[in-house]
């Protein structure tokens, strides 16, 4: 009895409070419609499309990804919607040669199979490396870097350790992974591996797969090291897609975001020979990890033997597209995506969040099969080759890029997703979006709203800015179009990118009664079915110029720090106060809205891109170019002042000032376009 | 020719600035005086002191130890030094059965010993245990309880892991060893394993003996668990001296200081199955050391079995103690003391140390020789068994305690000594007297003063409180007597009460040249020199009311954080600022002083002593109760506070301000005795 209550009570409050865009007349129709929406998703079909499209290895550019990608394809068409698979052609390299010796020791390089998990001992699994390493067979000492961020450099540098000419080795950790060989490289470095340390990745966090949910000795990590601070999508195509049989295509040579050096990452239990080797001081106490050794810097005494080879091939990346058209305005399209390809299974990353899209896009379907139509397109996409370096979604938004300026409102995306709290990151005219439909989604562990839970990790509300990771990158930082990620997560366990990425592991130490993932597809459900039905497209500025402010005023203050005078740029954030506060006026009154609101974030844009980087064209936010999937907010200004380069700061102050006075007059112009 | 000024600069450096309790006049000739001394000691001497004492294990009663003792009288007389050996007798038990199994584990509970070190291999070694442990035999799971400090248990507590019936594994380090079992005891444990963690005190920390100067995988620190927070010395004679075939002395169950339960170190190569045979919830992450597996709270799912026996024999103490006899004020005595016995052969702890004292000693034997005899009594004592609990210091102390009240000046200590800055402990009247000392000593290694060195880790220059730890605390907590503990020290090293204490460990990875011996004597030699000569006894007292107001200070805060309303004491505070000031102001003109001035030191002992062990008199600093040996400043207020004693500390802080004013009027006559 008194649970029911409790029930009761719990539901009533997910019904409770205005829903941005809507009138009160039209939130309760919404809510209905939400309703029928909400009660489509199944946990036992999320564990079933799992185990089908997580049963194989099905890395991209293999026939077990062209299988996946099938899959999905059937599955959505089952579901009533139109639904297609988009082929591209990107260099999605395998490796050949892998040989890593010291001395008598040779690495292990692989990863042991258990009998209590089937997976671990599948056929086609793809060998532990670091995508778009390069080549080379060298010998050289080795140096032990930390993180291999810049800092580490430094410290080493004072120390009188010299990395030119050696063979770096780094932990994972702090900065994504393609950013250490690059600081390696810049420091002269001949090559470098990265292994996972037990302190970050290992028995330090808990007992050990199979055991416990924790990374084991010979747990690799797999990933892509392409420079992703240049540009993601195929190496060979930047800036346009590379269609099959396409003629334009840059050579090896051209391309800019290949490795200069040769990288491979290890378990810590190939790396402990190499530490245990170590001569020179000891490490500082932050450098050291949790193998039972004493941590020193090196060089190593015994020198390393490093070959590498790849076989640099051309592969088929299969996206697949589903759509259902909108029946008062198709011309503005609401997305959702999540990647299909995995490292090796991916039960975790990525098909806890592409079963989950599935689910969302069947809820959909249900209800358009009984004559429901949305008022914009929607459109669902899963992606190949996301972990080569986001191929899929980037080479799609390429080729559609000026569609999607033109049509696209916003794009939603997910990834891995897990038991926990929502994690959520967003351009800023979204945060009010959000926090309602966090508000009125229901998370199923505590019955307790989404958004509660989320509150008491971080007070108050407040989205992250987006940096890189996953698939909404093209669309944000290339196309300036409104972006949210989101996934479930707590962020338990070590089998990130390995063999053990399974359906077994995830049963046992993740969200193995999927209620997360339902929930997952019930929230995203929820958003697309708002952005699709709203009357004014539910964008909120007041908050967004809030953040914006807010992201300034840390730039504003490293500035002071480094004794940078930059221009003023208040006076432009006033007038986007200025500006959303009339919007909100004009909003309170308003009946329905214009396209013009949600291109208000295309004003966003700098015309010249970043510095040194054109193709990153956001000015809100990016992907650092020295912590890779991190965010830096208002990066043209911020990683010049970081760098050091003062003049180009200032002049990319006064270009922010302008994009800010730019979005103003966006908002402005969409405020003046309400419809009473 | 550069090097030589720098010297020349650096002498004249040494030789500037007033000497406490001298005219100018008297200055110059002290510096003539203390130019002779300090030429006398000797690094070879040290060495060849250290390889003599340091050849055989000789633990407190052993026939070896006695052996130590006679080495030391015999190298006093050959200095030309009235010397003897006093003997005392004490509960000193040896192990008899030790035994830790855990299903088919049977721990090794031995050190193996190394070709690089002949020492490890040599006859007669103390097996690794804790002197003062109960006997015992028990079997019960084991629940990891990180330091063993109150708040350990308390987390315990607050997770559900229950410690009551169980055996207790803590690791070394934050609290004293003694206070580990005892808090276990408190809790409900059934017994205590002490291990030390390769985090704190192994590989983490450097490479590992014999390859580094670090703890090796079976290095155990041995050591005593008595109940030092009661009192000190011998169990079976509180307060009184324990002399062979005295008829006086407790029976075992009277006895206050033995351990409740049983208590046995070990190693962390023994330590390890037990933490990994361990279930429970992981450990929080700063509970987690440095063996490759991970943390978990326990209880371990195998029972462990722990059987203890010891002899519980009454042995003999041998202290030696040397005298040169004042010619003007031989009543009054100038003390310097260290240990000689140790727990296995002890080269660093404590004949690091005790070799500098025969080097002062000797320097003062070679000025005797020429006919100089200094004004006041000079005393050299060498203490047995110090490290079962300061027994031969404090069975010396209580024998000649009313004597000592009346005559002792002040007593230096020192233990361990080693590279590094000097480290300093003392009661707060000596601040200025330390500082000129440490002003006019060179350091060996930069050539440039102690000082210097000491404020470039610490600014200002502020000796610590004294705790516990060594021989002063019969002197200081129990006899009210100014008291100093110095030695040089690196800090490095893991060998602490292990068998590979030895000369070669010491030779490698300390003070190899010796020189921080010569240093460590030099420095003893001035500090005795200008303490048996000085016109006025060098106290100073503006320094101590400044360091005991902070400390009063920090006690205030205390109680206001924990809403306890403390009577006034800033006006006592106040009246010991005046009679310093007053003092200062006799001071400038006066051309000698009286007994007074030392006799000042005894208005500090609290007339009961301290709240529940009226062994400890010293108010303004005392060992914690759950620290052991860090000090705690004005014990009875603060551990009052720190133990919720609310009235308790009300009633000490009322105590202490009547102590206080009694040390202004010991202050202010002092002032009035002193002559023109």
């Amino acid at each position: 009895m008194k649970l029911t209550l409790a029930l009761l009570f719990a539901a009533a409050a997910f019904a409770q409070g205005p829903i941005r865009g809507f009138s009160e007349e039209a939130a309760a129709k919404q809510r209905a419609l939400e309703a029928k929406l909400l009660a489509v998703p199944d946990a036992r079909r999320i564990e079933a499309h799992m185990k089908a499209m997580a049963s194989e290895p099905h890395h991209a550019g293999s026939p077990a990804s062209r299988k996946v990608a099938e899959y999905a394809l059937s599955q959505l068409r089952a579901a009533g919607l139109e639904a297609k698979i988009e082929t591209f052609e990107a260099l999605l390299p395998y490796p050949k040669d892998r040989l890593l010796t010291m001395g008598k020791f040779t690495a292990r390089l692989s990863e042991p199979n258990f009998a209590e998990d089937p997976d671990s001992s599948d056929k086609n699994q793809l060998p532990t490396y670091n995508a778009y390493s390069a080549d080379g067979d060298v010998t050289a000492p080795v140096v032990y870097v930390n993180y291999g961020v810049p800092e580490d450099y430094e410290y080493l540098k004072k120390q009188g350790v010299d990395v030119r000419g050696k063979i770096v080795l780094a932990r994972y950790g702090q900065s994504w992974r393609g950013v250490k060989p690059k600081v390696a490289a810049e420091n002269g470095a001949i090559a470098c591996l990265i292994y996972s340390d037990p302190k970050d990745d290992g028995y330090f966090r808990g007992d050990v797969y199979p055991a416990g949910a924790y990374r084991c000795e010979y747990g690799v990590q797999r990933g892509s090291v392409m420079d992703m601070s240049i540009h993601v999508g195929d190496p060979l195509s930047p800036g346009f897609a590379s269609e099959p049989g396409g003629a334009k295509r840059l050579t090896l040579k051209e391309a800019k975001t290949l490795m200069p050096i040769p990288v491979m990452p290890i378990s810590y239990g190939d790396a402990k020979p190499l530490l245990e080797a170590m001569t020179g001081p000891l490490a500082p106490e932050n450098w050291r990890g949790a193998l039972p050794i004493p941590y020193k810097l090196g060089p190593g005494t015994t020198p390393v033997r490093l070959k590498l080879t790849h076989d640099w091939g051309i592969r088929p990346v299969h996206n697949v597209i589903a759509t259902i058209r909108g029946s008062v305005y198709p011309d503005e399209w609401v997305l959702y995506g999540n990647h299909h390809d995995a490292w090796v299974n991916g039960a975790n990353d990525p098909i806890s969040g592409t079963a989950a899209v599935l689910e969302t896009a069947r809820a959909f379907g249900e209800l358009y099969k009984t004559g429901w139509r949305p008022q914009r397109t929607i459109v669902f996409a899963l992606w190949d080759a996301e972990e080569f370096g986001l191929v899929g979604s980037t080479e799609w938004v390429e080729k559609y890029l000026p569609e999607l300026k033109d049509k696209a409102v916003a794009y939603f995306n997910s990834d891995t997703n897990g038991k926990g709290v929502l994690g959520l990151g967003a351009t800023p005219s979204l945060n009010l979006f959000l926090e309602q439909v966090a508000r009125d989604s229901k998370d199923p562990a505590s019955g307790d709203s989404v958004l509660n839970q989320m509150l008491k990790v971080q007070r108050p509300f407040q989205p992250g800015p987006l940096g890189s990771g996953s698939d909404y990158v093209g669309f944000v930082h290339h196309g300036g179009i409104a972006g949210v990620n989101f996934g479930f997560s707590g962020g338990t366990g070590g089998v990130y990118h390995s063999i053990y990425d399974s359906f077994a592991w995830y049963k046992r130490f993740s969200d193995g009664e999927f209620v997360y993932g339902k929930a997952l597809a019930q929230v995203a459900a929820m958003s697309m079915a708002r952005m699709s039905e709203a009357a004014i497209i539910p964008f909120e500025f007041t908050r967004a110029a809030a953040t914006i402010r807010t992201y300034w005023s840390e730039v504003d203050k490293l500035a002071a720090d480094k004794n940078v005078g930059l221009p003023n740029v208040l006076a432009s954030l006033d007038k986007l106060d200025a500006a959303a506060r009339q919007f909100e006026a004009q909003y309170a009154t308003a009946k329905s809205g214009t396209r013009e609101v949600y291109l208000t974030e295309r004003a966003l844009l700098l015309p010249e891109g970043l510095p040194g980087r054109p193709w990153y064209k956001y000015s809100v936010s990016a992907p650092g170019q020295y912590t890779g999937y991190g965010a830096k907010t208002i990066a043209g200004v911020r990683e010049s002042l970081e760098l050091g380069q003062r003049a180009q700061a200032v002049a990319q102050a006064r270009i922010f000032a302008q994009v800010i006075e730019n979005y103003a007059a966006a908002i402005n112009a969409a405020a003046a376009k309400l419809k009473r």
